[in-house]
Parts: C-alpha cells; sequence; structure tokens
C-alpha cells in the first residue's frame, strides 16, 4: 500500500510528520489532489495546543490542516469538469448527507449547517497537511492562470470574511467596525472593502497587528477602547454609530463593544469563540436600539466568489503572508506561529 | 381653557384621574381625536409600580396610556383622507424629525428608531388615557365597520407580533416557540398564526395562562421547562429544532431556552426586556448553529396590515378582553391588573 | 424480468396503458415505492394533445403522471429515515448533479434551476403513472397519519402556490389578484391564504371556475376584466392596488391586467406560460410604478412547508378533487379532464 | 420682489435664460441655496428635443436642471444639522404626503414611490438651473471637504446606478452585463464597481462610447452584438451566464439582449424607458430560467452613499465631466450635447 507523508496530531503539542496511507483511487465523484500549498489556522494551533475547542475534541491521532490548495492528479469516473493538472483551492467541508436534517440544510443552500458535515481537521475528520487527497470535484474549484497556489490556499479563511460581508450585508459606503486584527479580523478588513464599504475602523489590543492592517487597507485603527471605537463610528456617521461590526476576537468585551459601537437597527456578526460557553451582553442596549446579533460558523457559497475577488484583483491576499515552510517543518512552523502571534498573519507550508 | 380628564401618574403607585388642559385645534397635519378605549398594557403598570422602565424615568406628572382608539372630532386643514367622525386606531409613536439621525431612519422606513420619537406615555410625552388628543393624521388609520373600537385599540399590542413576525420572519409552515404567555406572547401567537406558522408552541411558569393560550389557539403548552420545550420542538421537526422562537419573557433563561429550542440556522426574536441591562446567552451554541438574535423595540408599518387581519377576519383579539373600567376607574384599574396577572390578559378603560 | 402497468405516451392522443419493466433494486440512496395516488396535471394533457410544451419535446415514449403519493416497500441501503411502509409523498424534480452549473444551484439551495434536473414525466424522463418508481429518499416525504395519500399526490402542484407565496413574498395583511382560477390558480389561492393574505381577488374569464373559487375561499371573484380587476385591488388599498399579482392563466392580456391591478412597488409572480416565445408587455407602467415581474419555473423546498400545512390543517385540498380514475382508465380520464375543463379541478387516478 | 437668472423652457427646443422671480425666505424645515454646478441629464434633453418624457408633460414655462449642488445660504428656523456656507448637494424628489399612498411609501422607505412627489424640472415642477433655491433641509447633504461641488451634483445621477446595484443586488465577485454606455451606463459601471462586481461587460452601438467605459472601468467592451454578449457572459462564469444585467439603454432588443445574457435565477435591472409604452420580451425564456425583471425608478436612500463613496475615493467622478457652460449659455450647452451624444458624457453648468 502506498504511503505519503502528514503531519499528525497526536496529543496536545505532540505533532509528528510520519508516513501514512496515502489515499486510493478517487470514487466516481472526487479527484485526487496533489496538495501544494496549505496555510495555517489558528485553530490548527488551537488543537495543538488545547487537544480540543469547545465540544470538538481530538480522541485519536488526526492529521491537521484546511487551509489548501493542490493540483489534480487522477479524476473519478463521473468528474467531468476538471482534469488532471488543473490547479485547484478545495472547500474543506462537504457535507455527508447521512440524515434528514443534513437533506433539509442541503437544499436550502445553508450546507454549512448539515449536522454530519466532514470537515478538513475538524475531529475525527483528518486534514490535508499531506501529500494526496481525495476530495469530491464539486467542492475542488479550478484557479485561473492569474490566481497563484498560495493565494488559493487563503481562500478558505477569506472565506469567512465573504460570509460575514454578504450575510450581514456590508453594501457599499457602509461604515465598518471590526475587532480583532489577527488573521481572520484581517482577511473581513478585505472582504467588506472589496463589499464596497468606504469606511473600515480596526480594534486591537496589539499594536504590530494595527500596522498591518493599516498597510493593508484600514482606514483607522484603534488600540484597544470601546470608548474610542464607539467616539470614531459616531464620527464617520452623523452620529449613528457603524452600519456592521465584525466581531473577530472572540472575547465577550469585543462584542460589547461592538454592540456599542453599532448604530441603532445595525448588525454585529459574530465570527471570535470567546471561551467558556456563556457571555455576558449588553443586551438591553440591544433591544432599545434593535442591534441584531448574527453569529456565523464557517461559510458556505463562497469559493467561487474567492476565487473571481482574487482573479480580478478586487483583493490582494499576497501582503498577508507572513513566513513559509516545508511539511517536515510543521511542527516547527507551530512553534513559530505561537512565538509571533502579534506579527506572524499567515504562515505557509509548501508542501510540494 | 377648555380641560378634560385625564388618568395622570404623579409618582410610583400615585396614579390620578384629574382635570388637564384640552388640546387646542388640531395644527395642519393633524386631527383632534375624541379617545374612546384604551388598553392598559404592561409598560403602563411598570410605571406606575416603579416610576422607570430602564433609562425611562418619570421625572415630571405624566398622562399613561397608549393602545387607543377614538373618533376623530376636528381635522386640520391639510388632512384630505379622514374627516369628522370616521373611527379610527392610532399609532402612538411618531418621529419628530429633528436630526440628521431621525431623518436618516425616517427615509428607510425604519422610523421605530428615530432617536427622537415622540410616543404616548414614555417620559416626557403625555399618553392617552384623557378624554381628547391631536394626533398626525398619518399616525391615525381609518377603522372598517366590522372593526369595534375595542379591537382598533389592541392593533398597538398586536403590532408587536405582527413586527415579530414580519422580521423574524415567520412563514407559513414554520414551528414557532414563543416562551412567556402574557399579553405581548398573546398577541404574538395570534399574529404567527396569521404569517402561516402551522404549528405554535408556547411556554409559561403560569397554567392559567398556558390555558388562554390553549383557548387562542396554541398548539401545544409547556409549564416551564427549557427541555421540554427543546423536546417538543424537536419532535415536530424531524430533530431540527423550531424555526423561529420568539422570547416574551423577559427573563435571560427563556432567552436560553429560546436557543436551546431553536433550529441551527433560526432567529430568536427578543422582545421582552430583561431585568438589568446584561443578560447572560448561551453564546458558543448560538455560534456553532448560527443562532441569529432579532431584538425588537416597538415596531414600524404594521397598524395598515392590523386593520386589514381584523378586518378580514383572519385575527381574532375579542377572546382576549378580560375586563373592562371607566375612565375614573383607571386607578384600581391598574390595581387590578396586577392582582391579577395571572388572567387578566387585556383590560381596556371604556373613556367614551 | 418484473413488469408493470403503467401509461406510457406513444404520440399526439396516443396514450396506452402497457406493461413495461418494472424498476430493480433501489440504489444505495434510494427507496422503491409503490406508487398509490397520482393527479392529473395540465402540462400532462398538454403532452398528450400537442407532444410538447415549449422546447420540451416527447420524442420517444415516455411514461405520464408526475403529481404522486405511495407506499415505500423497499430502502436503500444507505437510507436511515424512511422504512418499509411509510405512506410518501415525491418531489418529482431531482437535480442530476452533473455539471458545475447544476452544482453552482443545488449548493444555493435554487435546485430547480440545476440544468440537468431530472423531472418526472419531461421528457426524455419517465413519469409516475405506473406502479413502481425508484426514487432518491431525500427526495421523499413522509406523511403523517392525518394526511391522506390523495393530498400527499396534491401537495406538487400546491408548491407552485407555496413557492409563489414565498418568493413574491406574500405576507400577512396583504391584498392578493390571482388571475386563472384553473388547478394552479386555485392552488396559489390556497397557499397565499395560508400564507396570511387577507384579501384575494380571482379572476378568470368562466363563471365555473370562479364558483369553485368561491367556495375554496376566494374573497372576491372577477369574470374576465381586466378595469373590475384593478378597480377591486384599488378599492381594497386605499387606491394603490394589489401588493402581490400572480399569473396563472398563460396570455399576455392577464399578465398586462396583473402590471394594471398591482400598487407602485407590488411584484408580478409569472406561473403561467403564454403561447409563444414572446409577449407584450406594459413596459413603462412597469417602470414608472417600479411593478416587479418575478417569473418561477417550478419551485423548491416546497415539500416539507406542504405536509406542515396539511397536517396542521391550514390548508384544506379536499374539495379540489373532482374525480377519481383506476390506472387502466388513465385514457379516459384524459379525454374527461379536456372535456370537462371548466369544471374539472382535480382528477386523481387510484393505482392502487 | 427679487429676481434671479434662470434656464426655462418655453416650448420644444425655446429654452431661454432669463429672469424671473427668485425664492423668498426659506419654510422652517428649509434651506435656501446659492446654485454651484448643475448636471445636464438626458432627461433634461428630452424634454428639451420633444416637450414630454411618456405622460410627464411640459404644459407650462418649466426652468430645468435637477442634478445639483449648491451652498447654503439661509436657513430655515427648525434646521439644525445646516448651517450658512455649507457646501451640499441636493436630492431632487421630495415627497409631498398629501394622500395616504404617499405616507404608506414614505413610510416603508420606498418614497420614490410617492405619487405626489416633487421633483426638479418634472412637469410642473421647476428645476434647478437657477441661482437659488429653497428645499428641505433634510434632502440636502453636506460635503465633505475634499468632494467638489461638481462631484456633488453628479450624486443625483450616481445615485441611478447605487441603487440599481442595492436593489438588484451587485454583491462581491458578480460578473455584471450593462446595456448602454451612455452617461447612465457609465454610472451604474462606476456603482456596480464599487459594490464589488468582479467583471462588468458593457455594451453599445458607438464604439467612442465604448472607449469611455473601458477609460473608466469596463472589463470587457461590446459593440452591439447580443450573441456576444451573451457568449462573453457565459465564458466568464463557467457556461452560467451574468449575475445581473443592467439595461440602460432604453430598447427592447437591449432588455431581450439582457434577458439572453444573465443566468438562471439572475436579476434583470431596468432603467432605460424604451419608446412607446410596450416591448415585445423574451418571456418563456424569463420563465424557464427564471430571470427575474426589476424595473427602477429614480431611487431612495443613495445621497449619504453617494457621499461616502467619493469621500472615500471608491468612486472616481471626474473622468467622467466633458465640458462646462455658464448659466447664460445653458441653450449653447443642450446643442452641444445633442451634437456630441457620442462622446460627451456629462456636461456641467457652472451657475456661480
Amino acid at each position: 500500500m502506498a504511503t505519503m507523508q502528514a503531519a499528525v496530531l497526536h496529543g496536545v503539542k505532540d505533532l509528528r510528520v510520519e508516513e501514512i496511507a496515502a489515499p486510493g483511487a478517487p470514487a466516481p465523484n472526487e479527484v485526487k489532489i496533489q496538495i501544494n500549498k496549505v496555510g495555517i489556522c489558528g485553530s490548527d494551533v488551537h488543537y495543538w495546543e488545547h487537544g480540543r475547542i469547545g465540544s470538538f475534541v481530538v480522541e485519536a491521532p488526526m492529521v491537521l490542516g484546511h487551509e489548501c490548495a493542490g493540483t489534480v492528479v487522477e479524476v473519478g469516473e463521473n468528474v467531468t469538469h476538471l482534469q488532471k493538472g488543473d490547479r485547484v483551492c478545495i472547500e474543506p467541508g462537504v457535507p455527508r448527507l447521512s440524515t434528514p436534517a443534513s437533506h433539509y440544510y442541503m437544499k436550502k443552500g445553508e450546507y454549512n449547517l448539515c449536522p454530519d458535515i466532514f470537515f478538513f481537521a475538524t475531529p475525527p475528520d483528518h486534514g490535508s497537511f499531506c501529500d494526496f487527497v481525495n476530495h469530491p470535484a464539486d467542492f475542488c474549484f479550478k484557479l485561473p492562470d492569474n490566481v497563484s497556489l498560495e493565494e488559493g490556499a487563503m481562500i478558505e479563511p477569506l472565506s469567512t470574511g465573504i460570509y460575514a460581508a454578504r450575510v450581514a450585508p456590508v453594501t457599499m459606503g457602509d461604515v465598518v467596525v471590526i475587532t480583532g486584527a489577527g488573521p481572520i479580523g484581517l482577511m473581513n478588513l478585505l472582504a467588506v472593502k472589496a463589499a464596497g464599504a468606504s469606511q473600515v475602523i480596526i480594534s486591537d489590543t496589539v499594536q504590530a497587528r494595527l500596522d498591518v492592517a493599516t498597510e493593508v487597507g484600514a482606514d483607522d485603527v484603534v488600540q484597544g477602547s470601546a470608548e474610542e471605537l464607539q467616539h470614531i463610528a459616531r464620527e464617520l456617521t452623523d452620529g449613528r454609530g457603524a452600519d456592521v461590526c465584525i466581531e473577530c476576537a472572540g472575547h465577550p468585551s469585543a462584542l460589547n463593544a461592538c454592540i456599542g459601537a453599532a448604530r441603532a437597527g445595525a448588525t454585529v456578526v459574530l465570527i471570535g469563540m470567546p471561551p467558556g460557553d456563556t457571555a455576558t451582553v449588553n443586551i438591553n442596549d440591544m433591544i432599545i436600539r434593535e442591534i441584531k446579533l448574527r453569529p456565523i460558523f464557517r461559510y458556505n457559497n463562497t469559493f467561487p466568489t474567492g476565487v473571481n475577488l482574487l482573479a480580478s484583483g478586487k483583493v490582494n491576499l499576497k501582503p498577508l503572508i507572513s513566513k513559509r515552510f516545508a511539511l517536515n517543518e510543521v511542527p516547527q512552523a507551530f512553534e513559530y506561529v505561537v512565538e509571533n502571534r502579534a506579527t506572524c498573519v499567515k504562515a505557509i507550508v509548501d508542501v510540494s
């Protein structure tokens, strides 16, 4: 049986690059993909540091990685729109469609809510820090010539921003507040600008991150203070407040800062998952000013949009790449990312 | 100067029926209305018991009452669509349009969010437990012959349900959970049934209220348990949970019960204002299952809908009237309502 | 090889009940269904009379029928939510998912737009006037005990009304105009009432059909005149016009009558396919008053709604059944339907 | 009585610059504005050439002009957000709110549909080719320092594009087709790019206009052929067709070209008013592929968006200015515009 290299998480901080079984022939609706580039996501790092994210617990060795792009090397018999040699980005979540609830969400177009969804590197599903994967062809999207494989790998984290901007929705001329200037906050910054936001204010406690935000297009940066955030949002909007706020920091205080900065009737999109199961929320302000709370969990139907945004130059992801590693350096890469959290936006693993 | 009778709140539990100045001639865009029927709302009672609702504080004597219908007795010179003798229901909130923010929300059709809105019996604005009011004609809606003045007065509380059903939205065939079977919960029950909900499950801690709910059309009633609520909602929906939940109880635990009973992707409409400014919310469950939180504050554009629903018989409000009082009995009426909270749905003051 | 009876269209007016091959074992995600009841649809009759509907041409013998319900007799190995003996209604359109365009619409929840959709009795796909079909389990919906198989078969035509009401959308208190009181017009009447319409006005040139409309709940009926339709719609809406109009007659003049009866900003839903490829439309009135045109083609995500509406009694389809036939009487049934177009709403074939 | 200069249309091709009465003091909610810049719109030219646009007929001398910006010179007593010296752009349409229908649309936020709307230079309302106007302050929007008065004047025609992009809606990554590369087509091009469109294809019969389109950002230009338009739209979208098409040419053939280029489920926004009251439309293709038709008439709530887009640099209108004239040259300006239709995008009258 053929084997391949993979970065496998065996326990907290126990990440090993080792030989595992390579996938066999793709199923009729699948393609086999040689993985080329994989980004390191905060969730990969979180599993590595804690062995779990909330109720998702790593109970058996699991290949990490889910932000990836690669090259088609074999095509299942029913696949007509992809062929050997095509460069593709890979949508990591695929509904298994095993229950009526899963069919229900799939048919409505909200397949990210399917309770039985397969997702790279979410226990117990293996991820893509490895040489090959078989994946359903309709969750693989061909990259045009002017989009690189590294950019293709970053369509996954960009998807969070695309989805946030879509469901909020962010529309042209909007003033947007983003709390948290880590990788997800920056992806949201790029996405809401592409969606027409005319002013984006972003906050973080770490100045180095805000410097990156400024570099990639933030109109205003705020270091930490909810009051200042609220003040700037009011100033830009005749005193009303931001049209949309997006919480990417994962702290209840940031959520309440969003509520405070939002105009009456605005939507606060909630991406950052706070520690613990509950949060203390300024609920009365939300009621009196009709502030809507829109949590998002992953995304749906974002990859074609991401490809279009990159191909047309509406979004430029290249400045977000901080560092590159080889597949056999993945354990060191994780160490690096944790040690350089303030400045390392996106580390990319160059698998092949 | 002409005077009239009014029920004036002078302080906590100090409600007096007394003579006050009657309104003069209506302004060009106003009509003068002889008030006929006024419902007693939970907020009237709350001001009477506590002198405040959150940040709205009664600091000077204030006429209570805002659920009202009456008869046009004089017509401003620019008013063309109403005439003397017309029976009308009265929308109690009218934007003053004094600031750019107010213009902004008015023009977008979200005039309930105008920060300078006038609203009957919200300090410092006087209410309608009195003989006459002058009111902008475009916030008065003619009642067809087959709609009584008492029903007309109840279009105001019904509006909360109409608005909740519209923004959720509740659509035909939906399974809906309502927490709280007081007057607002029951109005929501009637509204969501009119909007096509096929199953409505309502919960309360008080059995007497649930009996009323059953009487007016609840499909299931649950006494108090979040687990049972969740169980029934799942059972009716192939295990998914309710399509829409509406929180009318004003308790964080009810809000979390709604979150638990909601299906992934559902909306929880938040009407009940919990005591205190904050609430501890099951935020991670909201994120993982994308449960949206949609607070509502009053309503907009609901009165024409309310008139249509009553005129066509789609909604029958008559069973909700528990008791009637004269204007000079208003203080006793408030005592009665408080003492009979479990069973008194809607008390109506028969002003004239 | 096992055979079964089926009603097969061999050419214009050449419909034969004959023995054809019965389906074998269901595929892993399919169920085998003993067909019990099938409604005769206008499109079945149209294929029988003309051999085509627009660009859909019958070029080989084809089993007709697509409004059906039956009983599960065998279950594919991956099917978990249905079992032998379950009574189900059958959604006749199933995307084949063979192209990127088909994946695109499926993932967005608009699977009725998949260009490669399989659909019962749309050439070259066979229909369900036969004893058995194999069908994907996720397009079969279990009927509750209080919903009969005949009602189950009629969820298909009701779906057109559910979808029209959803996309318009029809919301509570709306005034709705429907042109055409044939089976589709009546299904729309029932659906929009369930969705909260407070007044439904329906027009046709044939009085007998309007009598049926009145019987099943129309608030006003109009025999033929666009002017009268417009007048009634204006009268019910302070002079504005109908909130939603639904064209079910298949004539450009009816479409223009809808435009005339609609209020500024309203939506005209277009279901009826006019003869020929083009229609002369009152386009300037549409622009000046922003009348939106929303054509619909079949439906998506309507069957669970239909089941809920029938189970809860929000919709009563029973009065629409005009006549019943046995499977071997299908040719005579078609003759009957054509001869009694004015009065026969829904003929049901009792297969078993 | 004070007088001022104005360009008054007396009859077909009879446009005179003459002295007329200047406005008196502004009403309490108005400001008096010294007009600085006014663009010449196709509708101004159409009134000049034909004395009418459809059912809008010039029956008495009328001041033309409605694309304008100016400087506040006097402030009504109730106006708080503007002061003398403020540079403002002016929204030319203001509902008179004299009927229930007008209240209805105003309260819903669709005030462009108010049947009694006042609109500059729409008979019988005078326009703004003159020195001073009094205008409701809430329809005047302060220009930031970095937005010029000429740009301010062009927010009016840009509004058509903003509104089209909003209602379609155009969202990020969309492929958009625009038919007609005159001033309105170009404004739509700029707006949809700002709204995130990744590819915009624009067609016209005149090459000179397409050259301008390319200059201001069109991704593809097509001279005249519906087939080529359709081909390019398919090519950019895996064979599906454009996500949104916007008809700005005012010809039924362009409308049908839009329908042909649209993907299944897409929206065709209809701006261009074809000659005559009716158009022959490819209705069956619209039904089978669910192509929605969304006519728009003017716009609502676009001016704040326009100001934000200009202030932030998301839209650059300056390249669209082709020629400038003084107020007393207005008649010559109209001659110029007509003679140079192919190349003159926007002529601006420099009033003061």
